[in-house]
């Protein structure tokens, strides 16, 4: 941390920081420049909270100098890291493709989708068993019958379930019938759930919330990791702007920036991240392109009768096209798409 | 509701969608515009998604006519509610003063700053006891030691007790204590936690998610209400804008925009909502002369060692000058507000 | 400004960083920490970009000590500045009002607001000649007849004429009839116009652009001050964000954050703040509450029938009880307000 | 337009409204729901403008129906519109590259710099003479003597010359030496300017401003269009967020938005669109996958020492890299790419 000194700051101010620094365990380096003193905090002391010294008399600002995560960071964890997911493996060569519908409406239409999605060339299946709505009057799910469907699915298509958690009493529920616990962007920062998804060591999908700094969603990440729970994928699926023409706006640059900052998988989430099925194809691809390890995509296969989000889900043969595209988009990238068959394949 | 068919939207596409309309138990109501066809949704049916109409085939748009929340809603009670808080009413002619350190340090901290802030005008005290924390390293609250001590500072005051619950299993224990669940910003759509607080029938602090619109804010409002518990207040604390000079953007206009949509009083939060405390004392006027019901503020004795927030917090003379100013705007605004001195008299 | 090196920053990285700070003509000051060697940069060199510092490998970051504007700048100039409008001082103990319908219609339409607002207790008379609108198919504006109108309506009531003006070719002219030049939101960084009225030597309005950071705003005075121009009034008018009940945000922390960090006047447009009228007059007491020096309000004889921004426009009656609550504000926050009446007396 | 009356509405005010709206030369289809009486707005009639109507007592809202644009909308013109730039054709098959540095620095400068990125697959030259900056301290570039230097390196290497016009009274001049005038982000509602580079008729790179609506950027190109000048490209160069890990987000979702809804090429600025060079090409990369007609990418020899957005600017051989990388995506996408080679071949 460096402190900047007013430029007026008198002797006896200066000291008094330093004072309060050396008090937590620290050591101090001083630079007296024509304007401004400015303090270097050196060492490991106690927490020492930069708002606390921003308050003291003479002091202009304290500035933070390196990044509060740890656990999450490329510094402490260079390699990739790469967690698996049914068959394949998410944060190395292979594109990951979770797909299914917003909420399980039913036995029968959550088993047609997974094998469309399956056929389609999906890597895991997607679809939400508790949701949370804005409206207390809106559809909240199906609860564990929709969490003993998607693991009917499963069997018969091989494929993993990706599903929802909103409640930490629920983990253990969930934990049972899920392959990967997904934590929403409403509760990113909903700290109680995510000490109970760390300690469940169980993997999980953690989305970004729709105001959350990128710095923000790996400080969520660290609280799951923190517990021991090292198999977190984070998920970009738009932030919430000024723009009106699309429900959120797709933040592109966090796939890199994440990537660049953190060893954990990016899975980028196009159809919340544009709220328009017309537009989750290119943004899709535009995800693949810029670096991100999987997509997850809403699919049903009747959007308009969808109990929920039907606006941004793409019909099973969209869907198709749109893997078969984002095949082409990763190898011209240099990666090494599993093909579908050979996923199957492999299963057997 | 109201559909607005594309300009080219064949006839098939139109009697389709007014078939999906009449199958959810609604009447349609045509308008043939030179550009447009515009079918209008009338009547009581099932619950009918905006989003599934907007996919149908020829459908330009489907615009919402009326505000998704009811009995938060101006037009169910078009009274102001008013709602008990110790001594005082929140909503009324009066207005409300809580105020108290960020995170509840210890007994005597907690029980010289109650005194101080009962002196210097305030009708009520705020300190956490569970803190949520961007950081899982960061100091967490002290915990159900936190809410006695409180319970112990309302005892020597008189002065009612606000405290945050961040875990609906801890509602029934945060209740023994406090006068008033604060439900915080993280947690606006926490949808498990604002159930539980619906059913404690206790009074709520509902603050704005820093991302949250203030319709969002409404239906935030709305699950708590539906669960028959009518005692809730709205807290404006700043939104996330792009401004960095302030650390959140406090949304003035939200004052007068609650007042008008919604019968519940709204407490403003000047301290988070700049995250300065140079700025604390000029925004708490504005928001009283806004109408603003209240002010939430953070006070502590020494800022530069508070465990979190001391960036915000105003010193207890600070503070009582800030009460001084806020009681002459609220008299220029015709508002009787009733004298510390007044006050104190009435507990006896 | 400080350079922050990465951790692993090799000897040789470090010492071409200070080989091109020395370049620039400036000293260095060193500070090697556990994890980060820190360089100082002290002195008076040639303009140093930060971008330029934080290019170079092994440097992580580079962070500015001081605000880039110098002019505008409290340190600069300790003194509230103020600054003649019409038969107010603006910046002082008054407080000014400037009122008037967001264009000018026509000779009768703009002589009947200029008396009734000049009897509600306006200082000032606002009105558009040149009118910049999003759409080239709407109304642009009377051009150098609608000057002539407002010349004339100073004529009769003694009111200031404060108008836009949207081209640096038309700022002679526009200073032929106006008091105070108004540079828009949307130009508040077209740096040929703020030269061109810095040159002009016009007192001016400058309003903040809507997407532009209070440093921004103190930038674009800088371009206007560093012409020699000082007669500059800031005017916040609300910013963009997400929320959509509003037609922007009005940002009520920017008025203690510019009285703060400049000596500037600042005046409050809560008509393009809110967008709505019914919020106007809450939010108009809220920045005087605050701490603004004046006020900038949309007034229409019939708001439904204006050629723009009717949504925004208060009938004068409404804004004659506006003008009468914000004096009783003023005075209860300390500031010597002329009554409308002594201030007649003064201009004859 | 559509106007919704309050639940309460009288007979009276409903009246009113209808005969407002007869009076502007439209007819009404008036639809009597349970709730809300519905008033459609039909014909065509003078200027009606949404915010007079919303004023009238008992009116609710009022809805547009229909975008603002007319020229620049894909319903006028449902082709894609294509524009040739220098021996390429935008918005076709082909993959604009438009290279150089942020600011002509001299003429040795950019005459090494052109050639290094025609080498690199570029198919036009960017490079700013006339700069806005937001310091008035900070270089403003060379002016015309930029402008020939760029003249110059267009006659050594065959590239087109795409540079920022700031000022209207400028445009002759710029049109004399450039292929290409841009408008920058800060100027996307400079009327004055639109108007100008409209009645040039010279091919306009149009940025969209960094807070402004997908609308607002369209409304901007109709502004040219509406003079006749139909050889508009959109740019894309990110949007101001509270994100702070990069200089701005580039809103990805605006590409597959913008071709959607306007037939005119869009070019996308990965360079601001970030502002971190480290995330160029992954940015580049998804927006040729969203379907970008082309980018421009600021690229100098030695970003060190550019002076303006060297923290943004790729060397040489990392744009290299890029444009291999970008034709590879293309190709996958289905575009014919032309290679560099053969580009260089049709120059003679």
């Amino acid at each position: 941390m460096i402190v900047i000194m007013q430029p007026n700051a008198s002797a006896r101010q200066i000291s008094d920081v330093i004072a309060r620094i050396r008090a937590m365990g620290y050591e101090v380096h001083l630079s007296e420049g024509e304007a401004h003193t400015i303090i270097g905090v050196i060492g490991q002391g106690r927490t020492l909270d930069r708002e606390n010294l921003s308050t003291m008399d003479g002091v202009q600002d304290v500035l933070r100098v390196t990044h509060p995560f740890k656990i999450a960071s490329r510094y402490y964890h260079p390699e990739d890291s790469i967690i698996p997911l049914g068959t394949s493996l998410v944060g190395g060569q292979d594109l990951a493709i979770i797909a299914g519908p917003c909420s399980v409406e039913g036995r029968s239409e959550i088993l047609e989708i997974a094998h469309a999605v399956r056929e389609a060339g999906a890597t895991a299946l997607r679809g939400g068993a508790f949701k949370p709505r804005t409206s207390p009057y809106s559809f909240q799910g199906l609860g564990e019958e929709g969490l003993q469907y998607l693991a009917e699915a499963r069997e018969q298509t091989g494929l993993a379930v990706v599903t929802e958690v909103m409640d930490q009493n629920l983990v253990p529920l969930v934990c049972q019938y899920a392959d990967v616990l997904q934590v929403g962007a409403r509760n990113m920062q909903n700290y109680s759930l995510l000490h109970a998804v760390g300690e469940s060591q169980h993997p999980v999908l953690l989305k970004r919330g729709m105001s959350s700094r990128i710095e923000e969603l790996l400080m969520a990440a660290e609280y799951i990791l923190s517990h021991g729970n090292m198999r977190v994928m984070l998920c970009e699926r738009g932030i919430r702007t000024f723009e009106t023409e699309t429900r959120n706006t797709f933040d592109i640059n966090a796939i890199p920036a994440l990537k660049h900052l953190s060893h954990l998988p990016v899975i980028a989430d196009p159809s919340h991240g544009t709220g328009k099925w017309e537009y989750v194809e290119s943004v899709s691809l535009a995800a693949v392109a810029a670096g991100a390890d999987g997509l997850i995509i809403e699919v049903h296969q009747d959007p308009e009768q969808a109990l929920s989000d039907g606006r941004q889900s793409l019909k099973p043969e969209r869907f198709a096209e749109l893997v078969r595209k984002a095949r082409l988009v990763a190898q011209a990238m240099g990666r090494q798409v599993v093909e579908p068959a050979a996923n199957a394949a492999k299963e057997r």
